[in-house]
């Protein structure tokens, strides 16, 4: 695997072949069941630089090798994991981060977390909204994946805050696309195709965001509900009023009462059945109280129940974590979590389709969204696959029809990654899936950028 | 040029052959000195459907005729003149457009113009946030140029609010690519790829796009400076204060004086030699007269002089007439409009670079800006071309070069179009020219969408 050659670019010490060493960079976070097995034969790269990245990238792409980019492996689809013979390119050293105050702009290597990222944007008194879930994500692999999270009501997905990428070909060729720029419409958007491309297209090695003002005040709201259609019926109403939160977020008492239970907390609502949980932020303590009544009262009028306000930061994390913490408590149990996207105001008809589908194979599916962006994470679970394997791939193309149907997509912010590529042809026609595999071939002819979660045509 | 099979797919009066009622289809806004001319044999076809659409594509496809995909026909760039002879496509009859309320969304057809939409949308009591110009312009145009226009601060250029479109290639398939979607990541983006691509990649027949709420109250202001840099150096200040303004345009005494003489109009400030211009909006009045406060306060530490508020819509419509005249004020003396982007803190260092270059050749460049995004409008006057035609070309090309060492682009909102393609080596590589052909060749392999704005390599 050329480690003599490997280790010649990026220094001895950063060229990892054993096993053990290796291990936390042969999965991610895809449920066990579903998650692809990665191959035997692999070496581990760690570059510092773009230039590095290049002369790994002409290296294997002159031999062939396949090569797998690799963030905080924090991903839900098997994106990052390794399953043919290659190099594993971990982007982890390329830790570089600035603030650019006068263009309110971050620029960030790709290596840098989440965490990182918000903690140096806060230092600077500036703000970046975006929250997808784990902060050990990498900035490379959020901006690969298009990273969605449940802040994107107001200012949208990774895609809207990113101005600017480096990006290295798989010939070797650093791409600076686009800049601290707000505005761009030099050619063919190349960014945007490589934003969301996961890794198949070019590696991204820095990005380049914009930042928003810090806002001043917070308050995070649980409106109970006795029903799932009343709470999903309110959101349009509440984003028709002007008052745009950060976040709406749709539960059920199920999964919330089983995480807040795993954390040893309690949940603070002891009515209904479906919550919304609306984070609003906004200048100051007066606007965003203001914001609160009047989503109180829009609230009220499509049969809310009393709502449950947490002001302190305190109150606030802690929903948040019994927010955050659903899917690791239902974890052991989940066989594969799913993530589509329909209109908004369908969620309710598209979860009422997936509750007669877990009726009908006698299970239960449990699921929360991001309800003001009609994403959806139904979670399948594996007493499915005790009366089949067969089972579970059914359900989750039923679930996939019944998508289609209200003009959904198959996934709203976690990507393919590998395991979703084979029931991709519910949602994507044959002329598609055409175009994908040929601008595939386009940027990668030899097909070495992360192979098995390329789209690929006969 | 087949017009009896294009009759046969459009019926008789349809397809125009004539050359009178074919003038204005000749045409677009490009200042005439360096506007495109059309070719000689042309048939304008106007179809009423996404399936029309497809089978004109196919049968140019199979004859090899080139088409030209045309919208309102206000590009600044050439990119709708029909250069070489073929099929004129009009998409000015396919006019239906919706409001969905429950999901903020509109649906238009390509031909829906800017000012239809703006009405409808109003009528349903909800908001478009952009406005780029020229209200006659149709929204199949718009979203294949990507546009911007000065209300591009908050929520960005015309791609932000773009979920789905319905864009025909020129082997005939019409993809339906999102949806009433704010997530989508079901493999590569497509979507964002046609957009911008100006007619080249597909024609886009119907799009969705995102709403807001109406807003109750706005309120715009002028604040002059007795020097550029002042003014330009505040625009951070504001948006760093937490308020974000719908629109901050720069513009200088000389070229809004004209353009108010040329309305018989009065620029309602008496000092000040540069102008910040900023709309504010919110909710209610309080909110947007605390925020011009705001504004105030900041541009009063940095050196503004006393603003000049206009709070009626009268008041605010007169400044603004005035702001959108400019172009057309000095239009008999333009001979190329420029469109540059930097970034939004480097515009004062860019301008007076330009001011340099100007004042080298002896000419004068007025310009004017969205401060806001760091995209500048510099005007080249005729009179450069008395001296010579090559003087026109060296000074693009120098203003081009000083974008460049800024980290800027060669076009902010406007695209390429055909005329911008000449010196687009000062600002792509040769790969990223190679990928963008690439991907063409992908989409329309003979070549035949809008030839002349596409880049060709050999």
């Amino acid at each position: 695997m050329k480690v003599k050659e490997l280790q010649h670019i990026v220094g001895e010490g950063w060229v990892i072949t054993d096993e053990e060493r290796m291990a936390d960079y042969l999965v991610d976070e895809t449920a066990v069941e579903v998650r692809p097995q990665p191959a035997g034969e692999l070496v581990l790269v760690k570059p510092a630089s773009s230039q590095e990245v290049s002369s790994i990238l002409k290296l294997a792409n002159n031999e062939g090798i396949p090569v797998f980019p690799r963030g905080g492996g924090t991903g839900l689809c098997g994106g990052a994991i390794p399953t043919e013979n290659g190099i594993i390119l971990s982007l982890e050293r390329m830790k570089e981060i600035a603030v650019d105050q006068d263009n309110l702009m971050a620029i960030a290597e790709a290596g840098v977390t989440l965490k990182e990222l918000i903690e140096k944007v806060e230092q600077e008194g500036l703000f970046f909204p975006p929250h997808p879930g784990d902060q050990s994500a990498q900035i490379g692999g959020l901006v690969a994946c298009n990273a969605g999270g449940s802040r994107a009501v107001k200012y949208g997905v990774i895609r809207n805050y990113v101005k600017g990428i480096d990006a290295v070909l798989a010939t070797g060729e650093v791409l600076r696309l686009g800049g601290k720029l707000l505005k761009n419409n030099t050619g063919y958007d190349l960014m945007h195709l490589i934003i969301g491309s996961e890794g198949t297209l070019a590696v991204i090695t820095r990005v380049i965001l914009r930042l928003f003002p810090q806002l001043g005040a917070s308050v995070t709201m649980i409106i109970p509900y006795d029903n799932r259609h009343d709470a999903i019926n309110t959101v349009p109403k509440i984003l028709q009023s002007g008052v745009i939160p950060l976040a709406i977020e749709y539960m059920e008492r199920g999964p919330v009462e089983l995480s807040a239970a795993h954390l040893n907390m309690e949940w603070p609502c002891k009515t209904g059945v479906a919550y919304l949980m609306i984070i609003v932020e906004g200048r100051s303590e007066e606007e965003v109280y203001s914001d609160c009544e009047r989503i109180s009262e829009i609230c009220e009028r499509y049969h809310g129940l009393e709502a449950v306000v947490g002001k302190t930061r305190k109150e606030q994390e802690r929903v948040l974590k019994i927010r955050s913490n659903m899917y690791l408590a239902l974890k052991h149990k989940i066989a594969d979590s799913l993530d589509a996207a329909v209109p908004p105001a369908s969620m309710g008809t598209f979860m009422d389709d997936i509750d007669k589908i877990a009726a009908r194979f006698g299970t239960s599916i449990p699921m929360h969204g991001h309800a003001g962006d009609g994403n959806l994470h139904p979670h399948l679970m594996k007493d499915l696959l005790e009366k089949g394997a067969e089972n579970l791939k059914e359900v989750k193309r039923k679930i996939y029809r019944e998508a289609v149907k209200l003009g959904g997509v198959m996934t709203a912010e976690h990507g393919l990654g590998r395991i979703r590529l084979p029931d991709l042809d519910i949602f994507l026609g044959q002329k598609e899936m055409e175009l994908m595999a040929g601008i595939k071939k386009v940027f990668d002819r030899k097909g070495i950028l992360n192979p098995g979660c390329a789209i690929k045509m006969e």
